[in-house]
């Protein structure tokens, strides 16, 4: 049976690499919808080569603009053209979509994430916002729908294919592995000088601005935390960092009786996608990655492995984070918003890399722990949390 | 329900720690039968322990003397001693029995786990010798009576770990994981002059004197390649070695969708065993290992892990190995029988280090490859290996 896909966020990195593996299993997948937010240029050529029946992008304007562009080129088939989160939803819940692919950037696809899980999709989620926001919200709501939850980033991913080795109750720890980011060696005092080109240069993985300088403050890995939690109902306590440089343990899992299962790989997201869309079942490696590498490890690969306990005192955002899936509620939303306006403001240089932490905290002590029972309540958290972030910006970092 | 176990070799290494594992899980399992050889101090300590029904030794004479300590220690449970190959088999497939425990040295527990497996008992394999001489035998034998094997060896109870993460028709490879012995960084030419104190020197594991020496000569690889063919019914040509000096990394299983899943514990034997045992259960560790140490593998312990091909040039062996797997039929047993005699050789000082694959070479020359159609076959090619390695050290080693 062909299953219909709905990718969300379809030009970006998961995105179109979602396409690459979609377009070499057309006996499985058939993508149904696409969306988008401004990138007509690559969201074009995605709509003549699948052929989606609705497509999605971010305003009235554009979708003009797509309709234009594609009756022009005197593309046949028929697409539905929406806009907007509604049209964002209505993709992700159209009745011939079995499965979404949340890869949209920030909280842009929260609504239709939402949405497809509330009637009953599965969700390969590479989006990390998502979790961090609405962790209890959506989980809760897969529970209800009975809609499935694959990770697309390539750690939990791999803690997902880990805990396959037991069973749930049989876990003890979870291991997030990290990277550990571009100054993972620099000294406290030198990461006050660290400028935005500096911070946007990632060892490993090629990412976007906001998630590449996450990295670089292990925010990033402090998101993962948070999205552990949710995905794999562990308690704070029981999902650890270990800094590996070399990036090839995409994470491990570590069971009750000593064991510790790790899974690797090369960086190819090509190869999390894969997994996530096909699971149970394992599809043999079709292709090579990007520059010809090969998509399988080679023991070169991993003639040496280093494995290091991350600097909390380098790296606060780590403990930020961690403190804010510990009061729960409406912190992580908190910290989400908070860093997003953080992060901003260091790439417009008008704070310092170390400042990008502090401002967090600031946020995170006005901000009351309230329970989120609805996205509403997401929505009003994350423009508070904004608003306490910027009112700082301007009070305590000029 | 509490199972019943027979342990073979119960007073070696394994055997000792399998007694302690089950010592600690006495809810789960009850000792039915123990054999051992000639130990009859640490034999005479667990008969007061354990309370078997059935015990084995030796030979009548050991049989007569323990029966003979047992009455004047006014040792009163009920307990059938019996001895020799068919005492062995007794204690094996006594109708209380559920388990076997496989661990005794050599050839000498083949037959009474051949009845096992016929007897359609569970089998907890930690001898090396039964499935490199006999595996074609035994496996399908286990296949026709529906007997588990489990392998209690760390690098294939590691496989067995991994395998868990998918389906076996998915995998690609499997990694067998060498410390790579006392030689790893020693040259060619001082290979010539290793002497017996040297090889006998372990950095990981603390084992008897043949198992050490093969694990220098990594003939004790090449015999895990035949054994993870005959377990995992894996071509040779998809079972590699790669030399892991640590000894974290246990072993590892690539599927075919380019996933590596690495199993990685302490070196503690209690750990496969108690894996063995319980499957598909994994038992919180209780207790510590042996000097203090901990059960649970610390970060620093996994702080580096490397890995390097192994040099066939230096370590010949594994590459006799390989070919005796290849050629098949009786090739494996006759390998087996020919390094038994070259490392008593050597340990006697009637050849040197790298005269042991000389040896075993010139025996597997001679050697025709048959198929092993019974025990006898078996017993009859390892006489005949063991009689070509003899002549030729008398005539070719002088």
């Amino acid at each position: 049976m062909v299953k219909g896909v709905c990718i969300l966020g379809s030009t970006g990195s998961v995105g179109r690499n979602t396409c690459r593996v979609i377009q070499s299993l057309a006996d499985r997948f058939r993508v149904i919808g696409l969306t988008a937010g401004g990138n007509l240029r690559v969201l074009n050529r995605q709509i003549h080569q699948l052929q989606p029946k609705i497509v999605s992008v971010r305003d009235l304007k554009l979708a003009r603009s797509l309709r234009e562009r594609l009756r022009m080129e005197g593309y046949r088939p028929r697409v539905k053209i929406v806009f907007g989160s509604g049209g964002m939803s209505e993709a992700a819940t159209h009745p011939q979509v079995d499965t979404v692919v949340s890869a949209s950037h920030g909280v842009t696809g929260l609504e239709a994430t939402y949405r497809a899980v509330e009637s009953g999709k599965s969700v390969a989620l590479a989006n990390k916002e998502t979790l961090v926001v609405a962790g209890e919200l959506i989980t809760r709501l897969a529970r209800k729908t009975k809609s499935d939850i694959l990770p697309v980033d390539s750690e939990h991913n791999a803690i997902h294919q880990c805990l396959r080795a037991g069973r749930r109750e049989e876990v003890r720890n979870l291991i997030l592995t990290a990277s550990g980011g571009p100054f993972l060696k620099t000294s406290r005092r030198a990461l006050e000088r660290i400028r935005p080109e500096q911070a946007l240069r990632h060892p490993t993985w090629k990412m976007g601005g906001r998630i590449t300088l996450d990295s670089a403050t292990l925010m990033n890995k402090g998101f993962e935390v948070i999205e552990a939690h949710w995905l794999f109902r562990m308690p704070s306590e029981a999902i650890q960092v270990l800094i590996h440089p070399q990036s090839i343990v995409h994470s491990m899992v570590e069971f009750k009786d000593g064991s510790l299962i790790a899974q690797m790989g090369v960086a190819d997201m090509k190869l999390p996608i894969r997994y996530a869309l096909n699971y149970p079942d394992r599809l043999s490696i079709n292709g090579v990655a990007a520059k010809g590498a090969s998509q399988l490890l080679s023991w070169e690969q991993m003639k040496r492995l280093d494995f290091e306990l991350p600097d909390l005192r380098r790296f606060p955002c780590l403990g930020l984070a961690r403190e804010a899936l510990e009061s729960g509620g409406s912190m992580p939303c908190a910290l989400n918003a908070a860093d997003e306006v953080a992060v901003e403001a260091f790439l417009k240089r008008r704070v310092k890399f170390t400042d990008i932490p502090r401002l967090i905290q600031r946020v995170l002590r006005r901000t009351s722990v309230a329970r989120l029972r609805s996205l509403a309540d997401v929505w009003d958290c994350d423009r508070e949390a904004r608003a306490y972030a910027r009112e700082s910006l301007l009070n305590d970092f000029t």
